[in-house]
């Protein structure tokens, strides 16, 4: 694939801050610290990691999590599971349903080619079903995991009735063979406050271990038992149900995490590791720069991004329309000039990758990989 | 390119109902009408079109709006520009300065290729300066437009003066050549009131064009006057000041156009020819349904998508993660069944467009082409 117009700075000092912008970058020690610590974690407390791919899209990174230690990667979509598996990557979880015909189809294709493990969810009984006819019509079983609600309400079965029908019905499928069950509570990862969140991720976990332990007294196995974020990272092991996490942004962490996990701590247990270089290209206002990156660039659905390298302290960024953003600079700051480069720590880091082709991979001050965002936009 | 898995559904009966999900929709006819209505428009009042591509990011789009009489094309970026000079299109406008190195020597090297025309804006002596001696080192002169800023203080010289010198700086440099100057008030496009939107737009384009009188009274041409947006289409040629508008969301319209312009009319002149079509993937809760697009498939900075086609009336849409939304519906609704496509008119039109690969272009309820998003993502 076309690495842009960045692929000539590869290797030169200095070229951290000569890029073409807007760009994406990745602090590679920084990121392998974090999958490093991820790692121990899980090695520390005895459960399997199956980081999930939404937030990075990326086989390199997915690469280096599974290298670490981690059993598999999870996916959003089936296009990121698509990815996953044709470059090589063992262990892929599709944490959504997958219900249209359409869906369904390239679903049995991707089971059908050689991979490493591929699994997928389901919440329903028609659905159940039909994973079952196409995987019958194929000739190769399916591994399921039935999605039980956790709080979010997106997708799951609502009661552990309906979640010991469904794993009945799984059961009982000659297509399917059941592998265990998704508890995903996405309500949990960005609540502010520490002591919250863990009283709340505890309310969770015994309600999970309690329909648990009913659907194994009644003779099902459960193997696995999935879940967890990076928001619950340390708090979801705690009652010894989940048997892997599903952890996401650790990897690159970002304005949301950073707030939520420095709370009750005296940093967060991660590091930032993703930015976005911007230039600025105007400088005629007074008490503000304009830059080169704005909603096409950064994720809008949550805080603004933060400007970090090259910005003047206590500076702001701004969205300023699809292509700008805007530096709003403290009193008596000098602005920064034409041309100058401002880094700054992505807002939600999931949907600002997706707006990503490539991601720059610097060290120090050094341009050192490019990578693509393989599974960018893939549905 | 790889148009993705409903290639093979074009031409098929019924197949914009059986596209695999999320899929982004032209209604084909619309479209057409929408790119006459404005043609027709602008021969009406003598004034040029030059559309913003920042919208569309599309070639065969872009070919239409030029077959339709448009003198040529603008673009946000540089990338865009690119795009569009490789794949023939004439007139090409970029908006924004360009400052750093790395996009002066692309700038340069589109410059020094074939093409139907190009220009770049300028804001500033310092990025004059800059693209005159690149110019002048490639041998080739650049056309440039001098940027003024027009109420949004995003870009552009700040006031007369700087206009004036800017300008006799532009025709002074042997490498560039002054064609004209650029005045984009995009602080008024979605006001919602048209009285308070024509107000605006008056008092902005009288004085620009007091401006432009004293420019043109010392003696410097000034051919083009480029401008307007979709929101100001029938008010900003009011003042006979502009010789062309940059119109580019009239093509699709969305949420906020659809809202801004029918104030005043019994309708707004442009059809929405752009959505979503989304599938419903978990039917379990009460009261609303899951669907498979989330925020990584709409653009998040302004209103939420609007349900159409297949949504039951009265339901509405609410952003519920990455990849998922939720349609809730009104009391005693018929829950949609699992697979049912949902279509959505799209909250804000070109972040929305950018975050997809491909159009799925139909004519009533048959998928009819393919289109790529040529410029998605091009910085």
């Amino acid at each position: 694939m076309d690495l842009g117009p960045n692929a000539l700075l590869i290797g030169q000092a200095g070229s951290r801050f000569r890029l073409d912008t807007p760009a994406l970058l990745i602090d590679r020690d920084a990121l392998e610290r974090n999958i490093a610590a991820m790692a121990a974690h899980a090695r520390g407390l005895g459960i399997a990691l199956r980081p999930h791919a939404k937030t990075h899209k990326s086989l390199a990174v997915a690469k280096r999590q599974v290298e670490a230690g981690a059993l598999g990667i999870c996916c959003a979509t089936l296009g990121e599971a698509e990815v996953m598996v044709r470059g090589g990557v063992p262990g892929i979880h599709i944490t959504s349903p997958q219900v249209t015909e359409a869906k369904i189809a390239r679903l049995m294709a991707l089971n059908a080619a050689p991979h490493l493990g591929l699994s997928v969810v389901v919440d329903h009984p028609a659905n159940l079903a039909a994973l079952d006819r196409a995987a019958m019509a194929a000739g190769k079983a399916l591994d399921v995991l039935v999605d039980c609600e956790a709080g979010l309400g997106r997708t799951g079965v609502a009661s552990e009735d309906a979640l010991g029908s469904l794993a009945r019905a799984a059961l009982a499928a000659e297509g399917l063979a059941l592998r265990g069950i998704q508890s995903y509570s996405g309500n949990l990862q960005h609540i502010p406050v520490r002591a919250e969140r863990r009283a709340r991720a505890r309310q969770q976990v015994e309600r999970l271990g309690a329909s648990l332990g009913r659907l194994r007294a009644a003779g099902i196995a459960v193997p696995i038992v999935t879940g967890g974020g990076t928001g619950t990272f340390d708090l979801d092991p705690e009652g010894r149900v989940f048997t892997e996490l599903q952890v996401g942004s650790y990897v690159f962490m970002d304005v949301q995490y950073r707030q939520a996990l420095a709370d009750g701590r005296n940093a967060p247990p991660f590091e930032t590791a993703l930015f976005v270089s911007t230039a600025v290209v105007s400088v005629n206002a007074a008490g503000y720069v304009t830059t080169d990156a704005g909603l096409k660039c950064f994720a809008t659905d949550g805080p603004a991004p933060e400007p970090s390298a090259g910005a003047p302290a206590g500076s702001r960024y701004e969205f300023f329309g699809d292509e700008h953003g805007r530096l709003v600079l403290p009193a008596g700051a000098d602005k920064p000039p034409l041309g100058a480069r401002i880094e700054c720590v992505t807002p939600h880091c999931d949907p600002t990758v997706n707006l990503h082709d490539v991601y720059h991979v610097v060290a120090g001050d050094t341009l050192v990989e490019i990578w693509p965002v393989d599974a960018r936009g893939k549905r």
